[in-house]
């Protein structure tokens, strides 16, 4: 679902305006630079206009440097946040997790077939269970366990690889661990929770147990941003399955597994691809 | 959807036990009634049993008081909650609205091609608005207007009505009052709402709003049967629809009111059915 | 689901080529013209583009006519296919059913409260049976029935009023008759039907029988525009609904119905909101 | 999904009757069996009557050999076709692959924790590609080329490892391969292929290129069993997902594998549970 040829993603939000959709569309053909696709959205509520488009690398065209250098002062004139995403770089993605590994092992899954272009440096888990699968896909597995005393240094370990291994996403792929409220800012808009559930309900532990005590008919998950405020990040995607009174709690948690693997792999597959923009507490998605 | 054919529906719940089938099904085949649908479940959670079946009328059985007669020994040895209904008695449904109309239309429009085998004694609304459409479709309706002074009275002259038009259902199809707890007590287990979110998500007023100001991505509907409790009612259907971030509030309540159509018929369909048995806050839907 | 601000919809199709965006873009914001929507889609297969512009009328602008001169020259640079339409003209449907109903209430019950915003200045039937319905919504019906040997004068009486009443779109709401060949032409673009099969599946008569004897767990209803070729017509829009053994031929036609309706009304209105572009046998259809 | 207990699933399909389901219900509480789940369904159409009944083992009851020989004398009163089945005994697959990769990972996945619980004595490919993956989950792999010449013999060896490893089912998991007739009938009934496309649309090759040339909207898979007429197969399962005009025909097919992965689990799962039972060219599938 990528464009393999070469290209770049220009990203912006701005306040919205007359004009902007013009200078942009005017900078990139001014350039002789070819678009494959672009999206834009006006918000009517908050006033905020945002923008993504594809373009196409051509023989003879201006270095990403020069480009980004030029276009800043269109950005300037419009107030924009904006980014030129370079397709040739994969992002690199640290992956989370505890014992249960459907989400991984469908995140691993799509990277070594490919069709999800990113590259993984790392995996981190409090447990040791899951080493085999990873390290059989040649990723380095660090088990770095976690209880109340050590949270903080497990944490600052996990930031240090962050850094280290210039990681652009982190996943938590069924990471049964809490972040802290530093954590949760230092990886701000760049760590993607799946819950496993249809938010806003059933908010925190054992969501498919709450879904059976609650007799609903449909279940659900949700990929979200990670924010300090528990299960209330922005988010990028969800998904539903119809469950019935014949269903225990263990048949949801199943149905469930199938539902929470697509819904990730869509979230970070969208990211990846510079789909995401943030307004406010939610996104804009720029999903085909 | 519904076998055209006179027939009988036998529903029952009752602890679980061996036998149970057994017995139903051999008093059955004992009068030489033919079986044309059978759907049971036991909850192993609470022990408890759930049975519906069908079965065509044939000439020279006994009649429907005989039979029952006949069952209340079988039912007894069990400690059935049980009932035989009649198919040739349609339910009569006492339909409550406000000012939104989808609900009521689609449900007239079930009505009055057959697809929907109720009968409608009567329409009541606290406004005036929607007497030309029901009218129409020759039923009365009833305006009677409700301020918080005036509501014991309108709910008790909604009850008088129930009562003098031996009515089997009341469905608020976008009723915009909240029921008294009274009023909830009397019309339990034969009263069901249609709640414009997909529960327990978006409780209360403006469900449409709380859903675009969270930034879902999918928004739904839900039937269920009021209970004291706003909102918290057994849940007997619930549907959704994607969505996205350029969907106003007003978009989603022109996209919820397809759902909320679906939902709503559906619930009333399985109800008149007796396809619906309540179990604990919970039902159990024998849907095809 | 429409903007509701008096607006304009500039629809384009051309060769893809470097520039196009910004050429439309900036003549727009040349005029200070404020975008509201826009889409657009290079088909890297045929190499053509198209666009969907939604652009607002401001105090002191340009006539449309004055916009639509101006505009000609930049499409003719990029040898365009293009319109400027006019929100506050409503597209004119007339509507053909035969006895089916379904979709005929569904179309008329958005068509009265608002929802669908165009207008039916008149319903034509071979059949006289739903006339009462359609005249209590202030719509003229007209009964023209057809034989074999009437097919050719019939035909041409519906072309006729398709002139003189201005139609923008006919609407085939399971109009029991096969056009002819001549008829599909001069309607060419401007004829949606709806097909009670997910198309290519179970082309031609009885589609929900055929499905029956095939055994599919899904069915599903599609609307496409007329062409000669009975049921090629390119794809608007489709929908589906899970069906099981249990479903017999006239359960699958009841629970068709229901899609029937939201696959029509939606393709009736993504065409009325100038969403659909012809590329080919296909559409692009810019749905939000 | 499974009920984890040691249980038998009876199933039994024969002429339509008074007392069938009391007959077998009488016999299973007569040997004081407890009942978990039972569905039946009798089609009006072909008079036939299907049922599966699950029962629980419990201490000193008959042996299944007793019980089946027990129950022979109620099989043959109504002419049923009829099986005891063992829970205790988990089914054996044999998988047939190719190059495409994704089935065969979510079977492996779904084999190795569990959650699909059967035995896989066996893959076999005509590609030497995917030894590296079945081998690591300790799965013996045959890598037995075909041409046409050698087609037969080949066919004979998988045949041969079908008798010798007391194979249950076999699965084409993408294997690109058409059986010979011969082959065909020798696994009636106990071969399940994964078409990836929404049949009876688009039979045959390259289905997600025809999809893209037609336009439509949504895209599917489908499991069946395969019968010497290709792609007629009866139906097992089926899923869809929403595609629109951006899609090229390589996207269609990233898509349409995560349906495809669903679609065959359940499938297998289905068939492995004994919820599937023979109609004619169709299924009755007591699907939950």
């Amino acid at each position: 679902m990528t464009t393999t040829a070469k290209h770049y993603v220009l990203t912006i939000s701005c306040p919205d305006a007359v004009g902007i959709v013009a200078a942009v569309a005017g900078f990139l053909s001014g350039h002789n630079l070819f678009i494959t696709e672009s999206e834009h959205f006006g918000d009517v509520i908050t006033g905020r206009f945002f923008m993504r488009t594809v373009f196409l690398d051509r023989p003879g065209m201006p270095s990403p440097d020069e480009l980004r250098k030029s276009f800043a002062e269109v950005a300037e004139r419009f107030d924009m946040d904006w980014r030129i995403h370079d397709s040739t770089r994969k992002p690199r993605v640290l992956i989370l997790v505890s014992k249960f590994d459907h989400c991984l092992n469908d995140l691993l899954y799509r990277y070594r077939t490919g069709t999800l272009p990113i590259e993984i440096p790392a995996v981190v888990s409090n447990h040791p269970d899951l080493q085999r699968v990873v390290e059989w896909h040649g990723i380095p597995y660090h088990h770095l366990p976690v209880t109340k005393d050590t949270k903080a240094e497990q944490e600052a370990a996990i930031l240090e690889m962050v850094d280290r291994l210039h990681i652009d996403l982190v996943v938590l792929a069924r990471y049964m661990q809490v972040l802290s409220q530093d954590m949760c800012r230092a990886l701000s808009w760049r760590c993607i929770n799946i819950h496993h559930s249809f938010l806003p309900s059933f908010k925190g532990a054992k969501p498919y147990h709450q879904a059976h005590t609650r007799g609903v008919k449909i279940i659900g998950a949700t990929a979200h941003y990670v924010t300090s405020d528990l299960d209330e990040g922005p988010i990028i995607e969800q998904a539903v399955e119809r469950v019935n009174h014949t269903h225990t709690p263990d048949d949801l948690v199943a149905i469930g597994r199938d539902i929470e693997n697509v819904v990730l792999a869509r979230a970070v597959l969208y990211h990846t691809e510079h789909r995401v923009l943030t307004n406010g507490a939610k996104t804009v998605v720029f999903r085909r």
